[in-house]
């Protein structure tokens, strides 16, 4: 199955937030594969297949014991968290055949899971995200769960045009669409950039203005810099700095900005897990504004989620019909490229 | 797909009553294609495909522009009403393919549409129903969506004898099936019609004896006459008079009587629109008759719900499985053949 | 279909309780084939496809006349309980094709279905389960429906292991794995028993002990005598005695006992009902006492169903993983060798 996925396997994915994670054994299902996370001792993660030799019970429904080893909920078998059988009441398990441990590595709040070949997982592939370790900023986001495949949300995100529709009365404006975007490759990642001079601040960017003692209805010099890590991580400089001081460069009195973080993990060919959240500068220890950003993203982003699921059952309805590439699209038609260069890397060594 | 489907397509199905189609885009799978349904300059009705060219989007998840085009609400797409594309900001878009539009009419507060081949259709060809456009009679209806291929619905009007089992408290009468229907073909209908004479009318029409001041307990003259037109939609004179005052033929005050309008369209193989109602040539201003006929009617054309569901459901289960054609189904089966003629041309055409 | 479904039909399944079945009519697909059971008269039961040979209706939908024959609910069609067309009103129906009715049985308050050749039917080869009618027994039950193949719950009664794992607050206890339990035939039933000696008793049993005026806490000998009878019939004998007067065979005054009675009949290749009930020789006129047990059975056996169908969507999600077959999955092992002998029988007869 996976050579025919749509999704490369060799790399790193977003499967959980850390918090997520404890002893009590989460089941999640990445990149079409069932899996079951859990804390062991001193707070190391395993990730296992989500099915017992044994009768094939979920694990995700057992316990995680004194010895932080997972143990079935069915009749008791006790796995390593290398995936092998470590002991059951009244047998020998040691010829038992083992399930899959995937390579997991805890960074950044989230849990990252390797899906493909173990023997090929590094950790220094995990991408570089620093503002997430730098006590200068802080961090806010959550989960959503979208009947979509995964290269729809990166389409979305590399091409924001759609903000002026989808998100109108936030982030959008009009202004957005009259810029043609800038889409390049840069080294490993895609960028796609689009700024607008001389423009009003749409409602969201208003609030964010006023917050850091603003005036609102000024003009700015708006700015969004989406950033494409391959498979799937979009990381989008957004923000609006007094007309003239310099736009994303502008003195920090001069502007409101941050950065959208966006994670977005295959859990079928038709279904997506979306970490979202926002990265800041200012004011990282309020907790209260972190959570008062979170609800207000959380409430803009969940706009995307029926145009999202509408758009594919479009195309499952219409397996056949050629959609275009506009110039708009050039951010996510290189992301693609980008995919699609792993994924035959991926055939050819198999 | 089309040469397979059950349905013929080259000829006009209703899709929506006129007040559900407004400016704001309405989506409707019929005939087994996504259409949004939209109201351009004027009132005018434009029917077209629920797929952006651009991305797949649902059109019928955009909206209606000042100048009466449909704008996907996804990226802006402009598409005119002939499915073409029109405009899209910062894109030349001339040369972009376009997507289906349906010939469409709006007649008898409904709008019909042509699922076929465009340059065949004619608005000629939209049936006549002369009691729509007569100030004197007046129309109250429906709208239900049932999972069940559209033939079973039209056998199930074709075939009253039903009425005692499945409306045993309303219109329904053991008398019904003491009388063998008489079917046949007149023209490019089918009618199949059923006489009871001097028998005790059921609970419904001893309503609308009283109603129009004639002795409920009297005995009475009962007509049921079905018309089908194909593809698929059926008027159904209904009534009773005073016996031996000429049944069908009486003096308008010696009877009760309307003509129950069934237009099936299919949404699938499996599921239809069904569109109902009761129109009447009495107290044609009366609001608040026309809303408790209503009401009376969707009560009991509901009862048919639950059988046509499990009988389809058994159809699927059991594909092999021959059914009986008795002498009760003798219109159902006219109006089959019917439309077997309309699939062959159909077919024999592409 | 029957060849190659996973289940024998030339056996006798439990299809309902003598409760569930009146002279109002019960759909219930049993082994893949939907079945409608009803009351005639005096009381006798009929059994025949839920579909009627007219326009495919299910029978269910109907009801049975006063001379206690099915009468559909759409046109009237009449049927015998042998599944003939018995008349119409204004057709003559003797040479209409019928449908199958299915031999059936009421025997120990349930009603038992032959799905296969109704000639090799024998009421004979209903098994006897002697308590169900011996006025010193009582009886109480109830039936779920579970989302699983019907031999992933013969596995799981066949392994009383997981009582320790599933029902670890009732009737679990550590003490059950560390003895293995021992599985053998049994003419043509398969037993698999475990005892354990001078242990503590578990919640249940300890609640049991005391209601037998005796020591809850006191050591006792625990068994566990699983007998399956194909295809799918499993009674277990389960008890406390105080330990050392002779465990199963201890006098009366020296211990709780009862006989745990499991019907699991298949309704899919993925979904089963199954009956459940428990079988006591105290206090049999005691309602109370019935009703109390059967809430506690019904509680504890309800932990069961998460796991099952877990467990079910696994095996269909993973169709290639080869599962262990350890020694406390004897019983289950033996179970299934003798439902594959007989299936192999249907198929060479066939």
């Amino acid at each position: 199955m996976t050579a025919q996925a749509s999704w490369p396997t060799n790399t790193w994915y977003v499967a959980c937030s850390s918090d997520e994670v404890t002893d009590k054994p989460l089941g999640r299902q990445i990149c079409g594969q069932r899996m079951v996370f859990y804390r062991t001792r001193n707070e190391k993660i395993a990730v296992l297949d989500d099915m017992c030799p044994h009768r094939g019970a979920p694990l995700s429904l057992g316990h995680v014991n004194d010895e932080g080893d997972l143990v079935c909920g069915y009749h008791g078998m006790v796995m390593n968290c290398d995936g092998n059988c470590k002991s059951m009441p009244g047998q020998r398990v040691s010829a038992f055949p083992g399930i899959t441990a995937y390579p997991v590595e805890e960074r950044f709040g989230f849990i990252w899971v390797w899906p493909g070949e173990a023997d090929k997982a590094d950790s220094d592939l995990i991408p570089k995200f620093n503002f997430f370790d730098d006590p200068e900023w802080a961090y806010g986001g959550g989960l959503y769960h979208i009947n979509c495949n995964y290269k729809l949300m990166v389409d979305n995100l590399m091409d924001l045009t759609h903000e002026t529709y989808v998100h109108a009365t936030s982030i959008g404006q009009p202004e957005i669409e009259d810029e043609a975007p800038d889409s390049f490759k840069d080294g490993d990642t895609v960028v796609t950039r689009r700024t607008m001079e001389s423009i009003k601040a749409p409602p969201f960017w208003q609030n964010a203005l006023k917050f850091n003692d603003l005036e609102p209805t000024a003009d700015v010099d708006r700015w969004q810099i989406s950033r494409f890590t391959p498979p799937s991580h979009i990381m989008i400089n957004v923000g609006v700095a007094i007309a003239g001081k310099g736009g994303f460069d502008a003195p920090a009195d001069q502007k409101a900005s941050s950065v959208v973080v966006d994670f977005i993990t295959p859990e079928s060919e038709t279904s997506i897990w979306y970490f979202w959240g926002m990265a800041r500068n200012f004011k990282p220890n309020d907790q209260e504004l972190t959570d008062k950003i979170r609800e207000g993203q959380g409430q803009i982003f969940s706009e995307d989620l029926e145009m999202l699921e509408a758009q594919q059952q479009n195309l499952i309805d219409n397996p056949g019909r050629q959609l275009l590439k506009l110039n708009i699209d050039g951010g996510g038609v290189l992301a693609r490229r980008m995919i699609d260069k792993m994924l035959k890397q991926e055939a050819s060594a198999s």
